[in-house]
């Protein structure tokens, strides 16, 4: 009954597999890899798009800052949401890799905006006055921080507007592969085709041990990629080994397989919650995370069983008080997580 | 028949198998995991520094800049030798997380550089004086870029004048293992007793899929290094994995003796190209990387053979030419560098 | 009729005798000019801080920059106002100089915040949590960018908040005089007293050329400022000109009496909006600016005459549209605005 | 008998009273003053070139800093002389300023480089190789930091090897003047029909208070270096003050006035130094410095007599010892060094 995160998971064993078949003899370091060629190949099929340049990464944090630096110049802005992963969660790592960018907060329902609140941003940033900073690029994240998930054709309504303004889109994919699969749409269509320039590529909090892909479909910045990247200290000697996972994750269509068992579990998770009296959801669950409120006694008895996860938005939110007070939390299911924990929990927040 | 890099080799099988142990169940990201709490402890009971703060990351460059970045203001000095893999082989990484420290570069035999040409360095850096650049930290390495070891009496010497400016000394320890085992001393006599502040421990190169680890012998410097690993992008959600690399290393002190099987196979191999007529070391041979010329004709059977290796420090010789013309090589070796071939490429080039 | 800025006044003829006296002979660069000395003496006079580090630079923006970088490190936040000149009119100049610190933008009446405000936002930046930006400093400013002014004890009570999270407090004093001078208050009440640790006190929109002090009340820093200014390219080598522009603000206390004069002018210019039927202050006038709107038709035959302003906030209205719509405007006061300008001027747009 | 530094003299009188007829009335803020028109035009006649874009800082750090700042990625490198100002005496600007590029350090007679210096220089940096910084800029200073004098025909063959690889030619002219009226070219002739980029145009040292242009003969980085400006705090608000400097500067020719007046001031200093026995010069004495070494005996006469200068090279150089040592010391004349003084200092120093 872990739900804190879904980077709290272990990788699947075909990765291991995969991680295990790497270590063979001798490779050539740096990305210089057969297994990567296979990599870049991949990903270029699958999201239809030959040009592609597709650099591996480790972590969700570089993947989005090395992406925003090579859109980016140190006197512009980032347009995101004021929930987004850049801005709560990586400790200033933009600022850091762009040079000081600043980051113009949006609001929107389930940590999206739209594309309305964003032409509004963009318009209040004075276009050619010295004085202020400059338009730069756009970032949204998909699936969102409230496991909402933006449709093809938001994200293209959010592109027009960027692109009216001549601005770069990024979407941060953390969780792309539950967006995708939430989606029904093909990776192509949720990225290029609806605008997005640059895209990070999740695998870490769906299987992996960490690796995330870096997917730039202008490829024309790819060199000045390649040196953020080393000088940011995040390309690998030993680079067979992301290469291995993110083969393994692509090979079957397990990365799919494992978001579609992870969003399954939340809707599990989501639907008997909404069977306790009082309970509601604070977001809608359209990916693999639920946020949802119920009475504290629920939260007690689970918790007393061992159930992990965290109080949401309110994380000093305590099982002390009256046992029908209702507090809302965050429960994030991942590829692994089992019907059996998803049943138990519900029975014991039931009563 | 494969000497490009240490970098070039796989991980240790029972690298592989502490991975998979990891694999089980969910686990807190971050490194809150538990295996990370053996790590620590593990470390600081090898280095006798039961105070010592202890982190991982997954390359070198990391490691060495993180370091660092703790060490100076963006105005100071870093001291190091002109072949340090911090000023030749990362990108000027250096600069980027220092927020533009200035490297201040030492030459000397051997990768090497003398207490007396640090000195001469560091007075050469005016003291109080607005308009220079202030003088920073020292960074040695240990084995350092030509292959060869300080002893803990030089490093002691070098501390020695570092301390006399109030200035820290940090050690590129990414074949710290193979300098240790080849000098005989234990990692404090290597370290803080003879004065090193920060050691970038390395494990990528000898045996690990990629990690390193940061030891801060005052842990006074530990919360801003966490929060620039982080701003970095180097923190790891699934943390468990690079401790569990980590915890293999040290058990049963697996890093010493794969550390042992590299030099000796470098030795191997230095001896044996001794034996041809004209050979010479270009350093010596002391660590796990062998500096050497031999004729020509002696490349071309070996690299006609499979053998690869990098010509140095000419990495534009070639091939066509004199056969008798000497050329000098980087040999390097791991811990998986079999005998056989060594004397196969010995074979060879000895024609 | 120039309303347009502060900045678009000539400088104090006293002022330009003084840069002319300072025009004899040799000076040592630097900041070693005499004037220099006695410029200090006279600053920790008036601000009964003997212990202060007094340093001078030439624009707003540095004096703001320079301090703040002092204050937070990269990965720190700076707490200020939505509307302040840090986050709107200087290009990002604190993101560079902090290396990425993070501004967190308070609401408020009148471009002024208030403690409240400042203590949820602290609150809600997490303490210790190494994903987030670490609290940092707060900065405010007086007078505010909507011509309002804090009291001491509005200070004092911004500054107990802040104190209460242990976070030092800047105060952009670009128009110091005339939030001074207005309040009635002293330099030492209005600063130190009231908890301000660092403090850019303007000159140069109050009559100089262009020069202001930095007042570090804790000399602590002082060393590390000076760097910052030298990196920074703000140490000018005859520095003896902003010495003796700055000298001949204080002599005879004309900084007070300039700003007297500009306040002054403010108020009868507000006066003299306020009896235009339909009039009204978009803010309080309680410095030099005043902030009001008016028909439109007024304001067609004051530009037409010649007059220069900017409409605010709304800087895009225009002068097409029913005569007696209100449009509201800025109109900044300096030390030289004359009785007859402004009387010609509410003439015209009594109408 | 001040030669300390030629910032050490006090500006022109003409310069003094084009800052009192600035002094009239309002002014455009920002560099929107009607004399930087007349300033632009002027430079752009005088250099022959139309189309450059020109912008005025008032420090000589600021002028090369902002400078290379647009001509270098953070990742690349500037190639200098080792006793270049930007290497010796900006506290780390250039690398602040950069976002952390690499000075690479050339040696050569008299704080002068040779093309093939530079080319060696250029091609030990690895092109294309991810983990090494790249190839940026060529920075030079003319007249150089031991006041030596490159023709045109030495800058064109340095710009030679520069465009042989692509790289920007960056000419640190703090002493332009100085250099110019040495070489009797003509502005052009030293500059862009040279091959250099972008001009750092002193004045400071040359009889101004302290402005300096930057002309950037290709005005496409033109926007970048205006939010560069802005954004290090160096766009000044009551900028006419800075426009009016340079325009009483360049009136009349009164730049190269002075130039030559400091020129032949060194010139008769450096003749009369000759004439003592066993005095020497360590530098030839090409511009307005003078870099000589003469018997102990003199230095202590002058200096009791109050005249002021550096020892150089060794500033630790003492006045104690033999009187027949030879001790060298840096003398450095202005536009206003009298023929008095040189006469009386070489009347002390001969003995």
């Amino acid at each position: 009954m872990i739900f804190t995160s879904d980077n709290a998971s272990p990788a699947h064993p075909r990765v291991m597999e995969a991680m295990q078949r790497a270590n063979e003899g001798f490779a050539m370091p740096y990305g210089a890899d057969p297994i990567m060629e296979n990599v870049t190949a991949r990903i270029r099929e699958i999201f239809e798009a030959p040009e592609a340049a597709v650099y591996l990464v480790a972590t969700g944090t570089t993947a989005n800052v090395l992406s925003l630096a090579c859109l980016v110049e140190p006197w512009q802005t980032i347009y995101c949401h004021e929930a987004a992963h850049i801005q709560m969660d990586e400790c200033g790592a933009p600022e850091f890799y762009t040079g000081g960018a600043k980051l113009v907060l949006l609001d929107g329902d389930d940590a999206k905006f739209t594309p309305d609140t964003l032409r509004r941003a963009i318009e209040t940033t004075p276009q050619g006055f010295v004085h202020s900073v400059q338009r730069g690029a756009v970032s949204l994240t998909n699936a969102s921080e409230a496991g909402a998930v933006y449709s093809p054709a938001e994200v293209a309504a959010i592109s027009e507007v960027a692109k009216a303004f001549d601005l770069p889109l990024h979407m941060d994919g953390a969780r792309f592969a539950n967006a995708l699969v939430a989606s029904g749409a093909s990776p192509a269509e949720m990225t290029w085709k609806a605008g997005v320039d640059v895209l990070s590529f999740g695998g870490t909090k769906n299987g992996l041990i960490g690796v995330e892909a870096v997917v730039l479909f202008d490829p024309n910045r790819a060199w000045e990629f390649e040196l953020r990247r080393k000088r940011g200290g995040h390309l690998f000697s030993k680079h067979r080994y992301l290469s291995a996972q993110m083969e393994a994750y692509l090979d079957g269509d397990l990365w799919l397989e494992m978001a579609r068992a992870a969003n399954r579990a939340a809707g599990r998770l989501s639907k008997g919650i909404l069977t306790i009296p009082g309970a509601s959801l604070v977001h809608p669950t359209q990916a693999n995370a639920v946020f949802a409120s119920w009475p504290r006694g629920g939260h007690r008895r689970a918790q007393q069983a061992g159930a992990a996860y965290y109080f949401w938005p309110d994380m000093n939110a305590t099982l002390d008080g009256p046992d029908e007070e209702m507090i809302s939390a965050r429960l994030v299911c991942s590829w692994c997580t089992g019907d059996e924990d998803i049943d138990r929990f519900l029975d014991l927040i039931s009563g």
